[in-house]
């Protein structure tokens, strides 16, 4: 990496910084490394194929005294940090939900730790603050939502939930929460919120951060397209009244983790209202799709919600971290966490919008940037037909499982990820069926060409394919099904013998 | 900004990323811009001077259809977004707590947006999961703090002490407060921590956000030099036990926000121990202080503390946002937070850690990468000079502030932070000098050239100047006592008038 060598330099002498030449020299190498690693992504191996412990072995356990050359660094990065890294960026990396980056999200990204600014106030960096504004209401207009959702950025979907179920907390009539805590009396039974079965392991962990526990969010089952079941979450809440509990939220999802169901919003919707919940929505993934017209639907009654999750980290080419919470009830979310010490008062506070009076996190970095370079770079049509383009994607790969004899689909397709299984003729058993997946996917994965993961559905071992990367093209997908069946075949080749 | 024109594009016809071409055309431009920016970051001044609203109004209320130019957008930054910014790298930030970036740390940031890594789990890239381990074992060292401390990267020092609060409420003995809530049966009255009445308010936000209410929280008196009162906290513990609540831990802050005083930790860990309390200390602005020898008296008692924060991102030139939390609890943290669905398995889990199960976060930054670059190129001597220099700085302006007869010091200085207030003779009236030194600090703040924020000690107005920026050198410290100087007389001369 990088083996022009133009400084050598030793920090220990100097006070201040690196100087400027010394900036330019080292961001050129760096820029063109970059270019070149993108460009030649598919030559590593997209899961890293390093051991538990390799990468903290080849470095030192004790930190230099003496400061070391970029040179150096640069090299350990390629001989060290590379072959660690599991190439996110790769275009067979099909797994999890991925997020791929973009080049205007990088520059973005780059500007920002330059500007370094923190957007806890206003006046801490006024373009942050507005321009956060402003790319918000941009983007709720590409999702074709009204202008009653205003929108704030927080690092992960995990911290947007968080605090969509702490404002509805706050919402609950008749107790004082954020005074009192839940422990104060008059609380008899405890509080509960619902969310399906297949809703994200985020929801759980925002219940237990918020003092709920694990027993104060209840999972409602779902239909057999892994759908929330609106009578089942009507019952379930009329039976909680009854045993004393207080039901506050409902979390509905738009595209599941495990096969991206669909939660039917809008009958979720007529319940909350009836029973006087906050309705919040978790889109992380799936939400984005709704920029394209002829996908719109998805968000059918998401118009009724509270608040709304969406991750322009996840499908829309946007640099970890970046996550949206969308909600029609600022002042309820900002009663819930505004707290303002003397410290970070300031004269014009009544006029603006302070980002820090809306959660729990007082510093706040320069994230609007990468949305706005995005957003504008590629154009609200450049998007759309990025998205479509891996709908296509999805569809034909989804298509040759469903064609191919040797596989069974375990869920409805809504958006571009595939639930399947490989079923074999000779082999009914399920607990050989769930053996016989897991060895496929772990050979599939040791190819370093695609990087695929799995869920349960029903107890039954299923493997995900998820297309969403910004470099993945028809020919990976083609490459995926010849991968897929020729480690299929060799399994097969290897149980007859 | 970037004048040169090498490549007009228009993404919408095309599907995929921004061309290796036009990545490299438009890094190397930004790379100069940024090298220019950060030389001439003087030029500018330091806290924005728009108003509020403009920035809006400059930008347009709906996005693009069809992609536009990176030189339309780079124009657009130069010209609607730099006037917004708050310098944070700007020397005369002496401001809040200041963070300043630095060469290495924004190359780093370049990169990690490049590798878009996530740190969920270790195989999602075992160098993001193994470089945190490797260097927040460098950074402890640095420290002086033994081999029994854990590490772990959170986004914010809120973010840090939310979790720590969240492992002592784990710790509670007795309840199972994971499963069944603060609400569950047998929890008469409630939890209680402790920190002192010069805490920071993520302290109150944590309590908040956890379920305890701001009623969980209780303050404890100071000393004269803004320390928390031991036996005010034991008594207040006592006190509590007898009307029924459950005290579990307490916050002692090493460098407070307002006036960076140091609670007594040893004394106040002799009573966590008697009273079995998990003690958390937030060090998270003066804790790398402890870099320097001399200074390592700072964490006298630390070494018993359960969980520490220290902010790599505040006074080690680390961008936004690096937040270090240390404990000797890591397996209480753990059952607090992990929890892992079907969908996140992995096959080797047992062998390797797997940061999601330390936190609320799933999705993790490769943030590690900037504190490598910057430990090595800097080297631990190199760091520790920087922060020697800002200590003698500090000491430059306290000095002047204790011989100059305008003016009163306001709380000692052990850092680098100075609280002070303009006390010209004449004026005794205690409103009248808040009203004088808020015009002061106004005035001052109107220059452009430095930018200080304000406290209040007793029920008084107070001036705070911060040196931690890595471009502040002797000259600026000159430059805001001549400016101040200036500033004041003005003020006493328009009110003689």
């Amino acid at each position: 990496m990088m083996v022009e060598k133009k400084y050598t330099y030793t920090a220990n002498n100097k006070i201040g910084d690196m100087s400027a030449e010394e900036f330019r020299n080292y961001g050129h190498q760096m820029i063109d490394w970059i270019a070149d690693y993108l460009s030649n992504i598919e030559k590593y191996p997209v899961l890293s194929q390093v051991n538990p412990g390799d990468i903290k072995r080849s470095l030192p356990s004790a930190p230099p005294i003496q400061g070391e050359s970029m040179e150096n660094i640069f090299k350990d990065v390629e001989a060290k940090i590379l072959p660690g890294i599991t190439h996110w960026n790769h275009p067979g990396f099909m797994a999890y939900f991925n997020s791929t980056s973009s080049g205007p999200g990088i520059l973005a990204e780059l500007l920002s730790a330059a500007f370094n600014a923190n957007g806890m106030l206003w006046r801490t960096s006024p373009a942050l603050t507005e321009l956060e504004e402003v790319t918000l209401n941009w983007f709720r207009k590409m999702l074709g939502l009204k202008d009653d959702f205003w929108g704030i950025i927080y690092d992960t979907a995990s911290v947007s939930t968080m605090h969509a179920i702490a404002a509805a907390r706050e919402q609950i009539e008749g107790v004082e929460i954020r005074r009192n805590g839940l422990t104060a009396k008059g609380n008899i039974r405890g509080f509960r919120f619902y969310a399906s079965e297949q809703a994200h392991s985020s929801i759980d962990k925002a219940s237990i951060t918020l003092g709920f526990g694990i027993e104060g969010l209840r999972k409602i089952p779902v239909d057999k397209e892994f759908r929330m079941i609106p009578s089942e979450l009507k019952s379930a809440i009329e039976e909680d009244r009854k045993n004393g509990w207080t039901p506050f939220c409902v979390v509905a999802t738009v595209g599941t983790t495990s096969t991206t169901s669909i939660d039917p919003v809008d009958k979720i919707a007529d319940i909350c209202e009836k029973e006087k919940l906050w309705l919040h929505v978790d889109s992380a993934h799936a939400g984005v799709t709704a920029i394209i017209p002829e996908m719109r639907y998805i968000f059918n009654g998401v118009e009724r919600a509270d608040s709304l999750v969406v991750n322009p980290h996840k499908w829309m080419f946007t640099p970890v971290d970046l996550s949206v919470l969308l909600t029609r009830k600022k002042n309820i979310l900002k009663r819930a966490f505004s707290l303002v010490p003397e410290y970070l008062k300031s004269s014009g506070d009544a006029e603006v919008e302070n980002y820090m009076d809306y959660g729990i996190q007082l510093g706040r970095r320069f994230r609007a940037l990468k949305l706005w370079f995005i957003i504008r770079y590629f154009g609200t049509e450049g998007i759309a037909n990025r998205l479509k383009e891996h709908l296509r994607l999805g569809k034909i790969f989804s298509d040759w499982i469903i064609n191919n004899p040797n596989f069974e689909l375990m869920a409805p397709v809504p958006f571009s990820t595939t639930c399947f299984r490989a079923y074999p003729k000779g082999i009914i058993d399920e607990t050989n069926l769930d053996v016989l997946n897991e060895a496929l996917l772990n050979n599939v994965n040791s190819t370093g060409k695609i990087f695929l993961t799995h869920t349960k559905l029903n107890g039954k071992y299923v493997i995900r394919l998820v297309i969403s990367g910004l470099r993945t093209e028809g020919r990976h997908i083609t490459l995926a099904e010849q991968i897929i069946q020729t480690k299929l075949d060799e399994l097969i080749a290897k149980g007859s013998n």
